[in-house]
Order: C-alpha cells, then structure tokens, then sequence
C-alpha cells in the first residue's frame, strides 16, 4: 500500500501542514526568504505530521491545536535534518545540495536554530504546556543522542543494544512526540496515549532500521546521497554490526574503521549487500512493528487506526 | 554602583536561577555532564534572569512561574553563545576555552541545541502559551539578526541604522523577553508590560553599544577574549562606523576590509582607541538609557523599579 493511501483520512489537512510548512518563507529578509523556501521545497514522506494528525484523529479532532503540532514535529524534523547535515558535512540531501554545502557550516547553524524557533513558535500556538514540554524533551534527547552518535564514531565496540538506544534517541523519541501530542491535543484517555508512545517508540525504531538498511541497499539516486553514508562517516548501524557480530576478530568493517581507507569501505558495504544480514535486520524491524501494533487493537475502531496497522507494513515494505 | 547592589532585591533568588542551571548537568549521560558543568560553569553578569526576577517583583511575585523564566532567559543566552562562538571560530569565552575549540564545531552545535532545549523545558514550565509564544519568537529574531551580521562581515556599506536594527535583533530583543516575560508572569497590566518592552529595547541596545565599545577599550584580561575582535572578524560595530563617517573614502576600517591583512586591523584599532569616537558612542549608549527610563515614573515606586534605574546607570558607566 501506498503512502497516500494510507494517509487517505488526513490527505487534506496534511497538504495544509505542508502549505503552513512553505508560508514561513513569506518574510520581509529577502535573502533568507529564499533560503527558507529552498528547505522547504522538498519535503519528504511526512510521516511525523501525518502520525499527529491521525493520533488526534483517532480521538477528538481539533485541527485548532492538531495543526500547529504537526507543522512543529516536521519543523523540528527538518531543523535537526540541518543542523545533521552541517556535522556529518553532507553535501545532498534529498536530492539537492544542503544549507551546509551551498552557503557553509555558519548559515546552516543559524537557519536549523531559525528552524528551531519556528517549530517553538508553533508549538506554542497548542497552547498547551504539557505537548510543550515534551516538545522541548524530545529536542533534549534528539541533540544528546546525536552527541552521542557523533562521540561513537568509528568505534567498533558497540552491540545492538547501544545501536537500539541510539536510534530511539534519533527517531523513537519524534515519532513519540508525534503521535502521544495528537493524542493528548485529541483529549485521549490517559491510557490511550500510552498506547500511542508504545506504537511510535517502536514504529520509530523499525523505521530507522530499515532506513539504515536502505543506506546500504539503496540506489544513490533514490536515497538522495551516496550509498553507505552512515558507514563511510563511521557510524555504525544495524546491519554492519550483524557483520561485526558473525566475525568479531576480522571483518570488513572493522578494517574500513582502523585503516578509513575508500576502499576498504566499499568493501565493506559490498559486504552488507551481498549477506545475509539485510533479510535479518529486516526481520528485526518486523518485529518492532508488530511490537507497534500489539496494543492498538484497544483503541476505537476507526480508518485513523487502521492507518496506523498500514503504516506499520508500509514501513517493513520499503526497499523489499 | 555594583551590580550586586542593584540586585539587592533579587539576589537570593538570581542565586536559585545560578543553582538551578548548574544542576542541568546532573544526567546519566557522564561526558555530556561533565561538558555541561564546564559550559554553566563560569556565569556571566546575569543581567537577562535578573531582569526577568526584577520585572515581576515590581508586580506580583510568584516565584513558581518567574524562576523558570528566568533560567530559561540564561539557558538561551548561553545556548547562542556557543552557537555564536562556533561562528566566529571564537577560541576563548569568558576567559575559558570555548566548546568549539575543546571540542570541535560538531560538538558545539548539538551542545547548543541541547542547551535551547533544556531553555525550553523550563519554559514550558510557565505553564503560560504567551511567554513561550515570545521565547520562540525572540529565538527566530536573534538567529535570523545572526545571519545578517554574518552576510554582511567585512561588508563596509553599513550605517548606524543598520547597527542599531542589527543590535536590538541580536541583544534587545532577548532583554525584551526578559522584562516583558516577567511582567506577563507578574500579572503586570498591558500599559506596564509595554513599558517593560520599551525599557529592555532601549537598555539592550544601550548594553550592547558599551560592550561594542569595550571590545575595542579594554584589555584581552578583562574581556576574556582578544581586543578588537568583532572588528578582525569584519563585524562593523559604533565606533567603527563613526571612523567611517568621519571619513568615508579613505580610512583605516575600509583599508583592513579591502585588505583583510593583520596589521590594517591593529591599524584600525589603535585609531578607534586613540580618537573622540568611544566618547560619542558613550554619549548615544546614554541617550538610549534615557530613552529606556523615560516611562518607568508610571510603574509602582518601590526596591525594583529603583533597581531598573540604577541598571541603566551602570550599563552606562562600564569601562569609563
């Protein structure tokens, strides 16, 4: 099933996240202006304003509250994406060359904390302190997270588990701010966004395992940048760690991470691709989304929640 | 007049705000603590908590709601302080090894989007959408005021209008939350809240053209930081652009932007050093304190409102 299908009850509202996303632009500074609606113009799956609104959805659906949340999550989304860029020294990104490549680290510093004061701006406009105060939370644990990933570099020694918690931090804690503020803004029972955190902690995990998976199994055209960035830039991921796993002593990877040498990466990544550790990792990311939706089935019945079971295949499918 | 005189009225509980930010290092996450407690370690003047404190004391005084406001003024100062500083490549800051320099820009940049979150958490805590809306608000003007003073280094067609937008952007307006949040969280009628704008505009202002000033008068020991360095870093401060004025076709300032060569910049140093500029830009930094007191007879007479009177005389008596 396709994305636009499964967003089919909240298609109308989220094409109007994104119209508010691009009418930040529409300030007087005439140079950052332009630079705003260069961000801005390409947006990707919005998975996170779309979890939001069917969150609220599932529940009491005040787009009043609902539609500044959304517009927040994917301006927070895009911000760290920024100020992500600028550290790993991307130089594309969805397709077209980053802040950091076209005008430098400086500019794309202040444009992600730009970013950042716009997603607040919004945020605020809930109204509601305790979705702001997660907002802000989820901030704290995405940047430490990334302080964090950007520390392991290179570091051989790490297992799955760290790898897990690392990319809750990363994706986890967004997709939970996402879908728990559309359900507190959707006036949810208490119990209910509970469920709502378990679904997005875990839909964020396996999400970002098959993200890692198509870093490696990925076309550079369709993932916007060179495939293997995450290994080339010593991050290690999920299926390099099954590599790491199979021969602790001698593999590829750890060569590539001892020598940095070109070659010794794209031997590494041939390695990835050519295992058995993709079927494997994709496994994993299964069993994350069916941990997703182990709860789910206590909510109301409605499209909104079934959005929410397609979303969780839609995930697992991407790249098989 | 000391500052620790003026803050009489507010000491004890500006020693909570100090307190308060300091025990944001204490996390599990051991190196990003101890990172933290070197950051919140060397405390500014604290003028921008006080403020906040000060304003809602000449109101009413819930500290429930004005100490987190008034943490979350510092955080975020000391969050763009170390975005700024990897800017401008700044090795020392307060007499310390800036976060850039100890740890690389990376670093930086995710330590300042940690600090901007833990700034907006206590925010939040305000439990008040109007003061959070103006505390994203203030992010947006200082981080987009940030990308013009950095578009326009070594740019010499800059007047003193330009200055003083470019400074109420960069320093005024983080006053202005300061004061105006206070009086919101004080219960402060709407005529008071708008004087404590105006009061925290102009004294911003004010504050920023003594330190501009003092950049070029006083000594890399007191500064913390090299003399004359927004001038080497192509910044175009008061006092520069008066060289200019005084002179627009030929000039130490314009020679040293055309060359960007170390001795036209000691060149043009010594000349805003040794000329009568420093004593007109005293002379406007002046007339901006006036400009910020002038309303302040209208507010309840008591210790606090003396307190934003004496703050003013001593932005102004700094270095002289």
């Amino acid at each position: 099933m396709e994305l636009k299908q499964i967003y089919t009850p909240i298609q109308k509202d989220l094409d109007k996240v994104k119209d508010t996303i691009k009418s930040i632009s529409l300030i007087d500074y005439k140079w950052l202006s332009e630079q705003l609606s260069y961000i801005v113009s390409e947006t990707g799956k919005g998975i996170r304003p779309a979890l939001t609104l069917i969150s609220g959805k599932l529940f009491h659906y005040d787009l009043n509250y609902l539609m500044p949340m959304a517009v927040s999550v994917e301006l927070m989304h895009t911000a760290t994406l920024v100020h992500d860029d600028a550290i790993d020294k991307a130089l594309t990104r969805r397709g077209q060359e980053t802040i950091n490549s076209r005008w430098g680290d400086e500019i794309a510093i202040l444009m992600g904390d730009f970013l950042f004061a716009k997603a607040g701006e919004f945020v605020a406009d809930t109204q509601t302190p305790r979705v702001i105060k997660l907002f802000s939370q989820t901030l704290g644990i995405i940047s430490s997270g990334e302080i964090g990933q950007f520390r392991g570099a290179y570091n051989i020694n790490q297992d799955r588990e760290s790898y897990f918690q690392r990319i809750y931090r990363k994706t986890g804690s967004l997709f939970s701010l996402s879908t728990q503020s559309g359900a507190i803004l959707g006036k949810a029972p208490e119990a209910a966004v509970t469920i709502m955190r378990e679904y997005a902690d875990n839909l964020g995990i396996a999400f970002q395992i098959v993200d890692d998976i198509l870093d490696f199994t990925s076309t550079e055209e369709a993932l916007g940048k060179p495939v293997g960035s995450d290994l080339r830039q010593g991050t290690l991921t999920l299926p390099a760690i099954f590599i790491i796993e199979r021969n602790p002593r001698d593999n590829p990877v750890k060569r590539f991470f001892a020598s940095r040498d070109k070659r010794d990466a794209e031997e590494a990544i041939d390695t990835v691709r050519n295992s058995g550790v993709i079927k494997e990792c994709y496994k994993i990311a299964g069993e994350y989304c069916e941990k997703a939706c182990r709860n789910l089935k206590v909510l109301p019945q409605n499209d909104s929640r079934q959005a929410l079971y397609d979303l969780a295949k839609f995930v697992i499918s991407q790249g098989k």
